[in-house]
């Protein structure tokens, strides 16, 4: 199925409904909020006029279909989230929803077949955390994931709490509190999202689509301490200093010569030590730092990477304490699970994207994406990324549209293959 | 001549002044001020019940010396300062008045005797930066050093100016302000000062005495920012990141291994970067931190080394600057130049030392002295160090008696050499 006649409806759509959620600066579309209802309205109406039939489910997301497709029967998921960063940019999600429209209009003009796996498009609500400080909301509600806890977070500019916006968006809140799986998860064969690359990957290795081989999951600590000698710097000579700092700096070294060595071994990995510092309250130019507290983040889509590379160090940490005579002191780890996507769902959107002649790679995710709830509740699950310049969560995000006509082409291309 | 006899007047002086000045916690003798003026007093009167003379000088730093000195005659000068931090500890400077002491003592008690080189003893004032934000005010005024906006610095706790304050201890502000040569150099053949080590090397290498080779200058930045990118840490692999911290890492581990080396040819050198920092209003756990700014200071007792050692840090920098694709942006270098012990006055000492049957050696100074002052003013300059426990500028200072009176042996010793 060609969607080439398409470009002009999703330019148009595009174009519509980031002027409806233009703020000035950027894109900003609240989670269960203002921007987001806005945006979905619009969607509703035009599919609608496409003689589409939409419905909200109980998490108030909207799910689209071609009419006669019966309440039970077998189906194929794709779609995104609709809401957006405040000032963010206008693709983050929004590409993934026009995409499976484009796909569902397509068979919609093809006629009335329904085929034996129609095709439903989720427009999802509440993916972003900076709203609530939490993340996945329209589709973690879904399989019972958002509790009464969560419930009570207050939005970060209104104050109002998810429940009551999540009421005023048409949400079964009671259903949500009591943490029921609010659909019928046995119907759903596949889900496949289509979602802008947010990192720099794509533009670089010139790969305009890039099938997602897992989204990482993480280890943490928020809070490291790394105890030395707070010492006059012009008296102590280097064999009698603990310096702290120095410490720090060894193991941030020996921890990227790891990294490089696993790499080269294809291991998936990134690490970050985002925040480091001495202590403003005694540090001084001419004293020894007596200690440095720091940030620890490694990220992967295996669990045994994660594991291994924990290990790794903290092995390290005890051979610069035995060599340094520092001390590091741990707060609590935390921990994020990996998600797979399956195997089957890379298979099939890999050779879309072979079959259209296109350059790309297997790659894996390292933010977050409905996707993972989906795929950790055990359906089949798979996501196609769309090479987007200037990384994401900001105005300057740009996809192009060519790029996202390759990425919806190979999308619905994938979707045949299923049915 | 043996000043064996003497150790029970040593222990009274330092238990006297101990007392005097004791705040509850450690010794307060405020520079020009209070603690310094009753030690000062306290000082004088042991003196002149010893049968010696006393005078002070323009700066109102005490002279002591022999009745029958000639005003004109040529001497040597031994000493140090009689001030403190503020809950100090009690020998860091007393110990060197108190050791010129004896030696006076000794050769009073001794006979009429002046001979052709006498001994005059100084307890010289102001030496202390932590009560005006300035070192070496009594020493620095008779060299002209103490300038008119010096005048002005405030003392920490009262507020008063250091004018005020000098002037209330007798010193002559109008001639200091014109920043005069306040004695006749040309009469001051030798100055030797014995000080307690401030730093740990002479406890951990067991050594009671040492010659001071010199005493470090630095070269210094206080603020070095390494400019990154800030990115999603979930998202940039490896080859495409800008990791700031990672590259202040780099930079610090090749600091430490040039260090390294250059200790292993010898090189006297101590490197300290003590304030580091992530930037707090964009750093997190999540984020490639997109700048971190540091210090750098490296300290040696030769120039040249203070030289290569800082182009040698600019190369790294221009090195990773390329490899990591960051940037490194410096303020104002600062610099503080070393002062070199005059070879005579470091062997006449070492020679008292070894005579001694002690074990000694000769290390530079890391902290700043008196000496430093002498020296860079062209008097042929030495200095002793007694090993002191605890480090220094704390109450928990604990030079033993046994060494101290080793050091007043070796530096009474030194005298008779060059007498």
């Amino acid at each position: 199925m060609d969607l080439t006649n398409l470009r002009p409806v999703a330019e148009k759509l595009f174009a519509d409904v980031r002027e409806l959620s233009f703020d000035g600066v950027g894109v900003t579309r609240q989670s269960y909020g203002r921007g987001e209802s806005a945006a979905a309205d619009y969607l509703k109406g035009f599919a609608e006029s496409e003689g589409l039939v939409v419905e909200a489910d109980r998490a108030a997301n909207l799910v689209f279909r071609k009419p006669g497709v019966a309440a039970d029967a077998p189906v194929v998921w794709t779609g995104s989230h609709i809401d957006s960063v405040p000032q963010g940019g206008n693709y983050d999600g929004l590409a993934g929803v026009v995409a499976g429209l484009l796909c569902l209009v397509a068979r919609q003009r093809e006629g009335d077949r329904i085929g034996k796996l129609p095709l439903e498009v989720l427009a999802l609500r509440g993916e972003e955390s900076a709203w609530f400080g939490k993340a996945y909301m329209g589709s973690g509600a879904l399989f019972g994931k958002v509790s009464a806890a969560d419930l009570e977070l207050k939005q970060r500019s209104t104050g109002e709490t998810m429940a009551e916006c999540m009421r005023k968006a048409g949400a079964d809140v009671e259903a949500i509190r009591q943490q029921q799986q609010l659909f019928d998860k046995a119907r759903v064969k596949a889900y496949l999202e289509l979602h802008i690359e947010q990192g720099p990957v794509m533009v670089a290795r010139q790969l305009p689509l890039a099938v997602v081989s897992g989204i990482r999951g993480n280890v943490r600590h928020n809070s490291i301490v790394c105890h030395g000698d707070a010492q006059h710097s012009g008296v102590v000579p280097r064999w009698l200093r603990h310096d702290s700092m120095f410490a720090v700096a060894d193991l941030i070294m020996r921890i990227d010569e790891h990294w490089r060595v696993l790499l080269e071994r294809g291991t998936d990995l990134v690490v970050t030590t985002g925040i480091v510092g001495t202590d403003p309250a005694e540090h001084s130019i001419s004293r020894i730092p007596g200690n440095v507290r720091f940030s620890f983040e490694a990220r992967s889509k295996s669990e045994d990477t994660l594991d291994a590379f924990y290990h790794l160090m903290r092995a390290e940490c005890e051979a610069i304490e035995r060599e340094r005579g520092v001390r590091f002191e741990f707060d609590r780890r935390l921990r994020s699970t990996p998600a797979t996507m399956n195997e089957r769902m890379c298979n099939i959107l890999s050779s879309a994207c072979k079959d259209l002649g296109t350059s790309f790679d297997l790659i894996p995710s390292g933010a977050g994406h409905d996707a993972s709830i989906f795929a950790n509740a055990g359906i089949p699950s798979g996501m196609l990324f769309v090479r987007n310049q200037n990384g994401s969560h900001n105005p300057q995000e740009a996809m192009e549209i060519d790029d996202f006509m390759l990425g919806a082409q190979a999308l619905s291309d994938a979707i045949d293959r299923l049915e």
